[in-house]
């Protein structure tokens, strides 16, 4: 009986990520289908944990912020169950670098669970507010340029993923704790970055300002000569902004910004969707690694259904696209429930596989799920 | 295959547990059978870890206190070595409320791995001693009826769930310390609870004060009229009793006492098993949330089968209902081990589903099994 | 399905590990089946940990030893995963008796770690550097032979079980931090055991002074008259030496003691394998307890293939058992992952059973995996 798991898991393998889904876009989803897929995704990732630096870096952060999503969504207590085991194991406590977007990801997951439970004393968010305060408010080598040891670190969120770590979970503190202040302030960095990074053009992110065009010979291209947009990359930006959407107040001043950059992004992201359904590392030449990604694929799968949801963006241009990427996405989830075919973590595109795997992917693949469990 | 399994699994819901289940106590019951669901539910309890506050909780108490009595019975290593784990990740700490009986139903499984290992140095039972100290002999303000917060808290163990959560740990301690001193302590207080809410007449407990009637047009009722009492919070006595006994010194001058308690408990509970062999919610109002709840049932069939067992129960009358509940517990368990349809944390009769599970409740169906499995 | 589950794994249970394997030698083995298996081991040694007396403790260590040899050959990031998550949760800590072997075969894990993750700040081997300079070079009761506890304690490694705890450690500290003073003190202590408990006759080593005879009627027997020699105990001491080998610098000055040590004791361990491939936890005495012990036989396995893949022994001559071997240990794993077969915690031959496991067991089939994978 082993044997024949080996070869059906084998033949799941090869058929992959990489098959046209032709007409999928019409099929009609299960829901209990996709649940089921959810929670195994889950409890494959609690079974395997992983981490860059600490249980409480960025790659935590983007698995968590999933979680909750799907909680959001499904009310299913795994999910919960598995958000207080992590706040609780990791003391409510950011990563330890203030200056450093990334070390306070994780506190997208304490503030939902501080938002749906109500046992006194349980949830502390006081590392968060220090952190937050300290990133915003206090000075640091990144705000100040005096940054020596890489170049082009003249502002606090210098590289395009910061847009998902931090600002969501400013965007859900202000809510929460009812300080608008916050959102102002998050809005001023997030101009610095959109300002450096964002490619009016081609209307992507470049990672960051060793991929923006210079106009001398030193400049980065894709083998096919075009500049580099990562997908994960945009995919952090875009992820992000469905997130500080869904939390930001109606009439917030500045939030026609985030619409309308939502908006610009997501019709640049569907011209990009390939046949298949999954985008590859590399937006403007997927030929270099030809076969799906899974974290850009789940953040945009994410974010085109939250803007369909949500009635942002146009259903009948969207949501066919949208199916069409869950198929795929559902196709790289190993029987087993881990979710394959995720770039290691990096900073522009390389290939992945069947069987690279890592939290922030499972963490896409929730996000995505909980979002397309909602279409209608 | 994932299809198949999903459908086999959806069938497995849908059967459920509200199946009637005939003849089935005449069924032979296969040990090994008992013995690999058992280690499933393990299995998947220890994948899905969850607490209300803390992994040191009575959640976890009433777990491990299952996980310790499934190993006094098979011997199986895989439940020693997840107590061990449990007791060193939570540094053998009770929870922080020195007032509060749940806070201390951890130490049960300390206790247990303290009579089991002799390793020097490993287990340290001082914390939990300090807990009985404070517990029994410094003044609180339940104790001393000044608790402002809620009306009717005016003794140690207000609720009948205390019943379950102090006693027997106070019992084993005696026992493993040689210090009858605390089993007097634990009288004491067992008899004001009992002298608060044990109802003669239906001979149940009431959860607690707010559920005794009084006479007036504010006695809560069930909607067919009759009082409310709650399937697990029996549970917790008739489960606590079993507990208590099975360790208590043979001649202890108030074991008679809980001997008959036990007794006439037993037959109470006996006579409102349902057709299909699980309780309801509601022991009097059955028909308020008509399926089977797998919390309270698992306490009932341990106490009815450890009274079997010991010869203080009648094989003959018993011992049918008890194989019974344990084919319809059975029927509870998901493939994958998961222990379903147990009522979330609460005080009173509320739903169940077959997703709906709770660490507690996988002790309740481990304590069940472990005596079931002695059954001749 | 659940029913037809567990007879197939009765049907695979009782199959065991005594079947004869004819021919077995002969076949071809399936790399990503082999691979399959020990993924599948390690998904399952980290779902149930368990220790003897902490996670820092030598049972971890041997286990992460098995890990690290299982990535340093394959590459998969699920064991560097589980190494990085160990060595975190641990604080890179020893254990703590600075005197004992046992407690630093742990670091030998941390040290791969340390080899191979570049993230600044992550790895910590200051608690392995205290460790070893206090072990090698402090005073302590055993080195001094002050022991009065039990008998024959006049050394710092008085039972041949230490030979795998230390000095893979100190010879891979040597390397890391480019010190061979600790390479040579490790030899020093080495001869001391050598020369206590290696019985040049059986080229075996007597476990510890109490089963070295002594020409009187103390002198401990097998039931068959002959000495005592421990399949485990065996197995740490020619284990040890493939590591210790495998990082030994070529041109160090006692490297060939090692390496004919290794092969003397490698020729009488292929002499003594049993006809299903798999060594009986006595050595000398088979027919004491009749069935193949996986802890031990691991350790021979992976030694042999290290042995061959790296042509110190002689391909014709090894390859064959070390593939008859690794069959047999295959058949010793449920199909849940568990490596069974494993003889408990001891210090001289007992049986073990299908169900007895043991995470060190664990990484002895990880260690034999990884070198068979490299059979050629």
């Amino acid at each position: 009986m082993k044997k024949l798991v080996l070869k059906l898991l084998a033949v799941y393998t090869l058929i992959g990520c990489a098959v046209p889904h032709k007409a999928v876009a019409q099929m009609a989803l299960d829901n209990s289908e996709i649940e089921a897929s959810m929670i195994k995704a889950l409890e494959w990732q609690e079974a395997h944990p992983i981490f860059a630096i600490a249980p409480t870096d960025w790659t935590a952060g983007a698995y968590y912020t999933g979680v909750a999503r799907a909680h959001k969504t499904t009310k299913d207590m795994m999910y919960m169950a598995a958000l207080k085991n992590q706040a609780y194991n990791n003391d409510w406590q950011t990563y330890n670098r203030l200056y450093h977007a990334d070390d306070v990801a994780i506190s997208y997951s304490y503030l939902y669970v501080g938002m749906n439970d109500k046992r006194p004393g349980f949830v502390n968010l006081e590392p968060t507010q220090k952190f937050l305060d300290a990133h915003l408010f206090e000075d640091n080598i990144w705000k100040s340029g005096k940054d020596k040891t890489t170049s082009g670190k003249t502002i606090l969120w210098w590289w395009c993923d910061a847009l998902f770590m931090a600002p969501p979970v400013l965007n859900l503190y202000a809510k929460h704790t009812n300080q608008p202040k916050y959102l102002d302030e998050m809005h001023k960095f997030y101009m610095e970055t959109y300002n450096q990074l964002f490619d009016k053009e081609e209307r992507l992110f470049a990672r960051d300002m060793r991929y923006v065009w210079k106009g001398n010979n030193k400049d980065e291209k894709e083998p096919n000569g075009k500049k580099i947009f990562w997908s994960r990359g945009n995919g952090w930006v875009l992820g992000g902004l469905a997130l500080l959407l869904d939390d930001m107040p109606k009439e917030y001043k500045h939030r026609p910004f985030y619409e309308n950059l939502f908006k610009v992004m997501a019709s640049r992201i569907l011209e990009l969707q390939p046949e298949d359904g999954l985008w590859r590392t590399s937006l403007l030449c997927p030929e270099a690694y030809d076969h799906g990604e899974v974290s850009g694929s789940g953040f945009y799968t994410f974010a085109l259904a939250w803007g369909v949801n949500n009635e942002i963006l146009d259903k009948a241009k969207y949501q066919p696209a949208v199916k069409k990427a869950w198929q795929a996405l559902k196709k790289c989830q190993h029987s087993d429930g881990r979710v394959g075919w995720v770039q290691n973590i990096g900073a522009s595109p390389e290939p992945a596989s069947a069987d690279s795997w890592q939290n922030f992917g499972t963490g896409a693949f929730l996000m995505a799920g909980s979002e397309v469990l909602k279409l209608k």
